[in-house]
């Protein structure tokens, strides 16, 4: 497939699939979720397949489990589209409303990206939550699945693109990329793609960030921590510890690095030591956090700390007080998500202020980082960037908006010659 | 002046601008106005160097305009800064107070950007402004101004300074970069610079977005439209289209092509000839154009439609309906700011829809999209990008957000397993 030149056709449909009802887009949602249950056979089909491949090839169950497609998880995603479905509609906001003189008003109004690319972890409910997610606010949509599921992916989106066609939407609204050289080309479509979101290993993220002039929205690392003050509830740190590392070891928004006030390190280093022994966790660290703990550390050096295990595997420093705990998140940090333990709120109110992360936390696990558990209904990622979107983005995250400016033959010459005044009053 | 290690410094001293009360910053701008007004003869003199060195070196008029700085730039500059005072705090907001559950509370809350590095043309005044809306929004920033107007810019920047440091922010939150190689090395601080806003020649910007990791904000090319529909009155397009070329020609903001439904061109060319006779603009065309214009027409290709001239010349092109005008536009504009004049108000609503702009207007010159004109009170640029900020940038454009999440002791296994549900209640 050429890429490019779907990529032009898609952009000159883009106007078209921005300016749809949210009852056509509600519908197309209706019919993605009902087509799924009615083509359900065919889909398991499919995903035997992939399985079967997968399995000739010996690879990881832990994958494995990622790649099947059973009746679960297709309750799951049916469930999704219609939990989406009754989300508000992200586009045709008034954000902001203006009387900039006599019958001149401007108006701030949300509006679709645009064209978006998606490129995606071999997981089939991604495909059926990205496209929904595309739909509802409005984006035409350019996708790429992980590989192992690609007779899957297929069948999925055949399924999606028929519902979109048969609910009056423009055909070329969604697109699948099959091929991995097909996201060489999709990187190069700086002229029509507004928006690339890669999800999956840190390297790949990387790999997109430094080849594109497409702007990037997602997370390359998430190098989390969790700072025990000396304040801390010993229990509570504990318990919030052990979730945020072993609730979903590969999640970017797992912890990596603990951070233990010097002061309470005798104390609490040993307690750490038994539950880590306990739940099979990997500990590195600094001389002497290995002198404090009854288990085998490796030792780490100062510049080693920007670490993410992705596994049941974690680094370990003390630190003198909240600000050198600052410093060390601030700079080894991915700016993902960070947490502090502590009673004292006066401790906790100053480590919110000043780390510099998508997400601060006060006695949590850090595992809350995701759009479900906020409550957005859906996400398409997490963005450790500062500009657009932060943090899970939802729905909001894949809008802009312009400005709407409606005049009466209004011309800029009589406010230059003071010939009339802005009144600039919001309505 | 080394860069690289000034930024990393930056870096450090953000979170403790960021921490900055409003009392503070609005001090700091107090400061900087009383001091302006203080210290006007060093920086008259200052400007008469820089005056003298243009002259010297036969520097166009309308430039040398443009450098000089007088009673009257300085008196707007102070008012500007408290102009600025006035305006609302753009950080501390919070923008989302939700209940996940008992006990565990999300807030969405409005921070600064970080470190934001701007490059602007030489104009004394773009100092004050731009310096000013980073102080205001709690960002640092590094400067780098034109270098026509080195010396002035010198005065000025440690005028500001001075007043920032005196009103207790952060030494480190304000740097002047003054040699043009320093611009490069500014590009390669992506670790540290969080944004980047270039302002100049559209060659300049290009070369920007096109040479560093750190996320640009600006335009590089103002290509704006106006269609005139079948419908339109007559008298008023004449008015806007000479409003949008003639008010400032050279700004990114005026119009460069004219769009013509075919119906009326036989009626409505020899008008626009007449005028453009008149006031000396000169005119580019298709043929069809040519023939109907009783004035000299320069011929032009399809392809050469893409034409930003920032001078008293146009294009113009026939088109047989609005979806026709609406393709060209989106093909061949910069997204910056379009106009259709009609008395139909449905063909206007299609044409406003359908219009990938960040702005897109009705009856109104293309001239007013600008930061002040839609009451921003200051503006540090304008954005054709759809991320983050699009038209006009003023305090909101730089800010961000963080999601800060309080608990007491919450982990996400208590979900995964059954054993708590959340609740998502907006607060």
């Amino acid at each position: 497939m050429e890429i490019k030149a779907e990529a032009k056709k898609m952009k000159q449909s883009a106007p078209v699939l921005a300016a749809s009802t949210i009852e056509q887009r509600n519908q197309a949602l209706d019919f993605i979720a009902t087509a799924l249950e009615q083509n359900k056979a065919e889909i398991f089909e499919a995903n035997k397949k992939d399985m079967e491949y997968a399995e000739s090839k010996q690879i990881a169950q832990s994958i494995q489990k990622r790649l099947k497609y059973d009746e679960n998880k297709l309750r799951d995603s049916i469930s999704g589209v219609l939990e989406l479905k009754e989300l508000s509609d992200p586009i045709g906001k008034v954000l902001m409303h203006r009387q900039l003189d006599d019958g001149l008003i401007l108006k701030k109004i949300s509006v679709p990206i645009g064209v978006i690319g998606v490129i995606f972890e071999a997981r089939p409910d991604a495909m059926v939550q990205v496209a929904s997610l595309c739909i509802k606010s409005g984006n035409c949509a350019i996708l790429k699945g992980g590989k192992e599921t690609a007779n899957t992916n297929r069948v999925l989106f055949e399924i999606i693109k028929n519902a979109v066609i048969k609910a009056g939407l423009p055909e070329q609204c969604l697109l699948q990329a099959e091929q991995h050289n097909e996201i060489d080309e999709l990187l190069k479509c700086d002229s029509d793609v507004d928006l690339l979101i890669p999800r999956g290993s840190n390297q790949f993220v990387r790999y997109i960030m430094e080849n594109t002039k497409i702007p990037v929205m997602g997370h390359s690392s998430g190098i989390c921590h969790i700072y025990v003050d000396k304040d801390a509830n010993r229990e509570e740190a504990l318990t919030v510890i052990l979730d945020a590392k072993k609730n979903y070891p590969a999640a970017c928004n797992a912890v990596e690095t603990l951070l233990i006030h010097r002061d309470i390190a005798t104390e609490f280093l040993p307690l750490l030591a038994a539950m880590f022994t306990e739940e099979n966790v990997k500990v590195n660290g600094t001389a002497e956090v290995q002198k404090l703990m009854a288990m085998e550390v490796g030792i780490m050096q100062e510049e080693e700390f920007a670490m993410e295990y992705n596994d049941m595997e974690i680094s370990i420093k003390l630190v003198s007080d909240v600000n050198e705990a600052i410093q060390h998140i601030n700079y080894f940090g991915s700016h993902h998500t960070d947490c502090i333990v502590t009673e004292n709120d006066e401790t906790a109110e100053f480590f919110v202020q000043m780390i510099d992360s998508a997400g601060v936390y006060h006695n949590c696990s850090t595992r809350f980082a995701d759009g479900f558990r906020y409550g957005f209904g859906a996400e398409v990622g997490i963005s450790t960037g500062k500009l657009h979107a932060r943090g899970p983005v939802g729905l909001d995250g894949l809008v802009t908006y312009k400005y709407v400016l409606q005049g009466k033959g209004h011309i800029v010459g009589d406010y230059s010659s003071g010939k009339r005044k802005f009144k600039h009053k919001d309505l």
